[in-house]
């Protein structure tokens, strides 16, 4: 093992004592906190960089209030969205002059609570979150409540009146599915995950849990002899029933925009090819579920790019091809998207623009800049065309 | 905005109050340090849950020195690799009652700097990192110096005596280049990113710099006539020379595998086809270089999935396909690997598992119940064969 040192690091009394000042006034200096006379600061400078002094920030922040740490909560750090948006935002904090400490969810409530929690705990100086649902927002509501400035990134929360930054989410589907139209599909189907398993349970309960039970066992024996060699995003339960869409309101939106479009076009029943899962659930069976429908549809849109990737891949096992079979749109311009073939056309999201503004809205709010009511940023998305999108199949 | 309520916050003198018991006496009760009688112990924590008195976890920490808190430092969280470490890391430390605070260096020594010091200002109780250089590493001796417990992810640093989690990079290396020797290729390139930029420049000076900035401008050039559609990883400045790879344990490891299998061939020049770049730069640049020598490689090996999606990209910009033109394989079993087509076979890491280990590892070190000496950890690779790799074309 390496040997430890033992030397001692130096402390305040050791400043205060090399530079010929009081305790409190030593301590006042380095926390640049109260009335230290310009010579006693300078001299206290002086003592701490010679003595290699290291401020105790734990200590400094009890006199200050201030750590200058950003609290992070994203909801999956595995979806290169919320990861390219992480990146955007530990750019802008920095540019700053702020440190940023990261939590992520998994989509899951107890540990966005507990995140949450950790992140006060550390006393950062304010929280940018991206919210499992739209809901269940106590410990939100608590956190504004406390005055912790909290700015909510890509998703709303309807009752809580906080600054947001996010994407016209329902104009951006409703342009997607408009083009799919215009392409001549009329048999268009969703497939979209969100809301957390356990929002979902306690919805289960209410309405009433052994039917769907039951579809969802039939279903998971379905979806094994697929064999699903596709990617897998974890276990959650499997839901199969067109239905209010997943309670994270980028997920609401996006189906609003879907049905918008469709309903303009003259179509009847929209959600006969709307299937909504739950975080974690395999994206691939409920596409799968579509393409055995007797009509099944002749186009898809996906509402994020691991969705995406679990698409193509029903469509493979299926023996169909993107886009002379399925067309596909899909939310996110990962970075595969460009490079598989035949290239995947997608709503481009500004994602590390998101992150940076989400930053500057916490800062101004923390440093007292911002205006007294809450601000509403809705960045462009940009449709991107490429090679996944076809006429439909003459049959 | 939401209106402020005024009720105050339970203090502990408030629960000592309650609790009929000394500020002392609940102050050791709450933080669970010390001697308490059970009787005053079970009325203090009733009272606690009566007031709803919520800890402040800065005071409790400054009692009992921990903070059940791990610091995570990656290198890269937009690197599907670190995402999927990163979610390990997070399942177990919550198993381990542990929760996590997550800081990314974008490869950044300045950003690692800052990252490992804010995380000791905020107390965590070990740290779990995959530094940006086996070499400047003179933070990580810091902390070891401090006592805090350590442990390396994904890379290792010969000069430090700490905790690692690691695979075998030079055997699972040396195992998919012999697989492309297998299929019949003489000429086989590798593309790897790494190392940071600062450290890179510093280098450069050692090594005089004048000549390197000649042709990295003239590679630019080169790079902009490709139209560059390709997945980008930001601008860091190009490098062009097969040289020393960059520093960091997993580039260095995986490159002497990729010789030694080329040198048990009885190949020659196993660096010919070898193009090292900093993390930023552009994979699909260098490839690209590579595909334009007069004789160029047939197959190609490259070091995680980014750097694989470059590759790709690359090779369609010049015409040519995997696998009849070029074979490829690559680290990291990426969701897209197996969706795209043809599929790329893969050194699949076991990414959850080597986040698992880590924090088992650095929660015994925390928890005292570590031998003495520092442990090693190594995990197996699997290769994942697909339809990315051929006999080399005829011609």
């Amino acid at each position: 093992m390496t040997s430890h040192r033992s030397q001692r690091p130096a402390t305040i009394p050791d400043v205060a004592r090399e530079a010929g000042v009081s305790r409190s006034t030593a301590s006042r200096a380095l926390a640049d906190y109260g009335s230290v006379s310009p010579d006693a600061r300078e001299r206290v400078h002086a003592a701490a960089a010679k003595l290699g002094y290291r401020p105790n920030q734990l200590a400094r922040s009890m006199i200050t209030g201030r750590t200058h740490t950003l609290g992070v909560v994203v909801a999956d750090i595995q979806n290169p969205f919320f990861a390219g948006a992480t990146r955007g935002i530990a750019d802008a904090a920095r540019a700053a002059g702020y440190q940023v400490l990261l939590a992520n969810t998994d989509e899951d409530l107890t540990q966005e609570r507990s995140a949450v929690k950790m992140l006060r705990d550390k006393h950062v100086d304010g929280i940018i979150i991206a919210p499992a649902s739209s809901s269940s927002t106590a410990h939100l509501v608590a956190l504004r409540e406390a005055r912790c400035p909290l700015v909510l990134l890509d998703r709303e929360v309807p009752s809580l009146d906080t600054d947001t930054v996010t994407v016209d989410n329902r104009g951006a589907a409703e342009d997607a599915v408009r083009r799919l139209l215009e392409a001549g599909h009329r048999r268009i189907g969703m497939v979209t995950l969100g809301g957390s398993g356990e929002e979902r349970a306690a919805q289960e309960g209410r309405h009433g849990g052994a039917d769907r039970r039951e579809e969802t066992d039939r279903h998971r024996a379905a979806g094994r002899a697929d064999g699903g060699e596709g990617p897998q995003r974890g276990h959650g339960p499997d839901r199969r029933r067109a239905e209010p869409p997943a309670q994270v309101s980028t997920g609401v939106e996006r189906a609003e925009g879907f049905r918008a479009a469709l309903h303009a076009a003259g179509l009847k029943d929209p959600d006969t090819y709307v299937r909504v899962g739950v975080h974690g659930q395999d994206p691939a069976a409920l596409t799968t579920e579509l393409l055995r429908l007797p009509q099944p549809p002749t186009a898809l849109f996906t509402t994020d790019s691991l969705i995406a990737l679990g698409a193509l891949s029903a469509v493979q096992e299926a023996g169909l091809r993107v886009p002379d079979d399925v067309s596909l749109i899909t939310f996110d311009d990962a970075d595969w998207t460009s490079v598989i073939r035949p290239r995947v056309s997608v709503v481009a999201q500004p994602v590390q623009e998101l992150g940076a503004r989400a930053v500057r809205a916490l800062v101004a709010r923390i440093e007292g800049r911002s205006q007294a009511r809450s601000e509403h940023i809705v960045l462009d998305t940009t449709f991107v065309s490429r090679d996944s999108v076809a006429p439909p199949p003459s049959r």
